[in-house]
């Protein structure tokens, strides 16, 4: 199996698979693939997720790091009298798109990766390198707001306004029109999933509901989940920002990262999927990207991993749930129409 | 003793032991069993618990994980405008209900253990599925207040009316009138203990004054205590959550475990009652849950264990204490009848 | 000189030394310990303290472990209005004098140590029995305020008052002044200061402008400095207390001591002072007192460590300095006389 | 190589390079160092900085540590009505110029090194023990404002006035300019940058644009940028200052310090530019600088580094710019001329 090349690879399923397995992961055809966990499960082997998503190419486990390319657009938004003359912040907000972002370009580029970032249309328009190399790498990029405004805080008009600004300037400086969405600080309202599924996106990245991607439905339609976790979030190891009173006790590289290959670990085992929601700022420093590239190398070598952009791994699940061949869970919105205290 | 059965064991003990002892413990008879460990006092062997209880079928120590099934209780009632509207919290709440209690009680099936759960009787109602399968699974079912309704903040003819409108609710909906409480955020008041004692509620599960079970008499009865403690309970390791201005380093799995496990190891060398304090969106998480299952795997198999709802536990020293074969300590509440400060 | 008995200890230095020293720790005389010192600094062997203190005994370095026993006098302090009806914080307080001290006590009596404990007054009073036992035991009691006001905001007439009310009430129920004073949250003012003095102090144990005891000079006096450190004080690693504002991400135990006694390696190979700020309802909860335990025995087996009260420390110090065999570090109070910023 | 001494290195490279390199570190030319580098470059090596920097005498990274002697600066600017009697921050900071600084510079003597030292201008004179002795040393003295006032709440006229007073007393008291400065939390503005280049400056040392040093250029002229970075500052894992709402939990010293160490390994792995943001009130207590004396002993002895104050790191990277033997990343200011959300 480990002959076998990517070619063979997206030759072996249905749908193009753009972006990596493992080295060891190539499975003879989709159907061994199929066969080889039926034959784990009929075995008895232990999954703590019950109801597994088959993943292409034999794959166990299918994985997604999302880079969330903020930039500076934080200190804008949360200091908007001064944010525009705080250096600091800026400069550490930069630090994305002009240094990191190449870094972990160079990274995808060497071992053949293609994954998701999401950015707010501000940054898209600042930092327009940053979005070219992005592009020309082939990855994915979601849609993160305007300027990261927080959507609890933008309600009705003002929402649609952002949301639809920042949807052409996608669609003019990309190309094309995001198919991924992911809230500023995770806080979609129910006006954010209406307008996912008015604007025809395949899927939010926001949401916690479940380990794997779910559907949920509206009246109006529906939209995919793929599911997020502050387990693998790296604001909490990393994140040091008193001017959005955000101070945590930054972590040593091997520490915080510690956390994200131990969820990684839980999923391989149970045959899930596992989401990285990382900023450029944050992960893609030094000495964190250092040891991640450490960790994909190994992981690629030595495990049966369908590494690609969230918007193909939707599309997998969906592929399946309308073929029949997979029931995902589904989840009813609006969950509430009013308040639930009086 | 490997090959006892459960059966056996609850033969051993005068009233039914409806839980798990690890397989490692069963003792020929109740009497062996305190012989054992009047020997081990005898043999001078160190307890740093002065009166440690006989726990039954000869156990060393009492277990029990105790899940606070919030949901999404918390975001409704901090946010009481537009908490209904905040799908992030909404999700990551949910997925206690929805993902997380139905992993753990495969997990108790499989190792044949029952536990306790703390509901709010707002998620009774809202989870119905939930509450069926920790029925039918055969575990306890604690008031946890209306809508999770700090007492604190809710007293006099409020805390009266969320308390027994929640009392009905647990009636109505599990058939029987809960045995035990714990108080949201832990913040019993002397109101509270009252109303304990008025509805002839057996334990209180949210003070801190001792390591083991201990009793609080008031002028007007008696209701005992099944202690918490912060060294067991899974907020600081685990709980991000900025819209209740909670904002903890989210710790690696198996970072944030090993300190309830240290905890288990000192109750266990001496004799004493480990709790754990957790909630099914934290600790239920995939990742953490693996690492919990293994744990109680490795427990059961090594160590001479009483894994019970605390309601068995509780009954287990009220019934020595009746008896005379037992002194608790007793606290003497209330504590204070007004300011300390003048 | 595994041989030698406590006994010849105390005859060897020329006041009463009350407290346990490792019995590895035990030189013929006084005299030989001076020269071991000497040898060894004369060897070159590093010291990274400038000016260090010869202990008795031959003892390489000071300890002491000070608990300030406040139990619920916080949340009488910091919540003056309902604090007397919020159980949890009270049980959680109640744990040190009720559980936690007899439990210190107990090993103490077992490892033959004397140490200090600061206590407001208000607790005295309402734990009289944690107060006989420690006096019973042989130990000191400091002064901590009357009911853990904070210096910084009680001042004048006020701060006379509460400070003198204690003295009182600790020389009514201990039967002596006290020797050493501890401030609440560490808040010495200049008006504490003159207290001290005023009132023949030996010591205060608040500050830290050193690792090793040192003289305070005031134009009315001098009273020596036992120095603290947040490096050994229990709250970061353990507290977890949202009613006075203070949400520590609760560490294993064996994680929150490892500061603790990495600490006290380096005190030890300087020949310095070690001290523990430690509170009984944190560092004296069963799974952490249980690794101290097992700390100090093996402390007390393989180094020679003096383990004494802070007053006897001080004692010894003055004492030196009286002499003319030892020249301490002197701080020239007060600092300032009014605002630095204009 | 090992028997190399430092002489040599100096006469190696064309300007004097007063620091220490480890012994392991010295080539026989600086021709020959940069063939090192070119080689390993050539042998495809992996180096995750686009453009490093060729160090001098065949150094693979630059090290410096910097110490912000802050002393009790923070509490005066923080509390301005009564910092001035609150004896224990005062005495917390203290420590740093009366008992760390003189550790810090006995470890440096020892091991032959020279570093960078940033002293707000009001703790120049409060402190001139201190002052005197790093200067001393050898060592350089940065400006950090006047008493560590925050740059963005000191603007206009407030700003120019403290920072050219500042400057005096820096010209007075230590015979000369400062050739960098640090910004007071990092809060440099466009007016700082403006300042700086009006004044001469070097370079700044508070941004994070990079991971390495680069230049900044305005219409008025340039400064470089020595970048900062908060993975390798010490109050994340050791500060714990309410009086500043700044509340980490305190660290083991070996917890805190394996941060650093991890991000030396990486840049030293990189060939890039490692910076210690240190504060000799948090690192320089004495089981934190225990360890650090241990690491820069194995660093010296078994890794090519060279160690120097900024302003040589700074004027060597510009002496092979003016030389066109580097390009460095240049960063065009002011970044924003108003406000990104009105």
């Amino acid at each position: 199996m480990l002959g076998a090349d990517r070619r063979a690879l997206s030759q072996d399923t249905a749908e193009d698979v753009p972006a990596a397995i493992g080295r060891a992961s190539l499975a003879a055809s989709p159907q061994a693939a199929h066969n080889d966990r039926d034959a784990m499960l009929a075995r008895g082997e232990k999954t703590m997720i019950r109801n597994p998503i088959p993943w292409p190419g034999g794959a166990r486990c299918a994985c997604a790091i999302t880079f969330d390319m903020d930039a500076d657009s934080l200190i804008h938004i949360s200091r908007p009298k001064d944010g525009h003359d705080r250096l600091y912040p800026i400069s550490m907000g930069r630090y994305g798109p002009t240094v990191a972002v190449p870094r972990i370009l160079d990274t995808y580029r060497r071992l053949g990766l293609k994954q998701s970032f999401f950015i707010p249309a501000w940054c898209i328009e600042q930092y327009p390198d940053a979005v070219d190399a992005i592009l020309a790498g082939g990855h994915e990029i979601g849609h993160h707001g305007l300027i990261h405004e927080d959507p609890v805080e933008t309600r009705g008009a003002a929402q649609r306004a952002a949301f639809e600004t920042a949807l052409d300037i996608h669609r003019r400086r990309t190309g094309k029109a995001p198919r991924g969405y992911r809230a500023p600080v995770y806080n979609v309202t129910q006006q954010v999933i209406d307008l996912l599924i008015e604007h025809g996106f395949s899927y939010d990245s926001s949401l916690m509901a479940d380990d794997i991607p779910y559907r949920m439905t509206t009246p109006a339609g529906e939209v995919w989940e793929a599911p997020v976790h502050w387990g693998t979030d790296d604001w909490p190891p990393f994140a040091h920002y008193a001017e959005i009173d955000y101070l945590m006790p930054v972590r040593a590289p091997s520490d915080g990262l510690r956390a994200f290959w131990e969820e990684f670990d839980a999923q391989y085992e149970a045959g899930g999927f596992w989401v990285g929601i990382w900023h450029p700022f944050l992960t893609g420093r030094l000495a964190r990207w250092r040891q991640v590239e450490r960790w994909l190398e190994e992981t690629l070598r030595t495990k049966k991993v369908w590494f690609a952009p969230l918007e193909d791994i939707i599309a997998h699940v969906r592929k399946l749930t309308l073929e029949g061949s997979y029931v995902p869970r589904t989840e009813q919105l609006p969950y509430y129409t009013g308040s639930q205290t009086g």
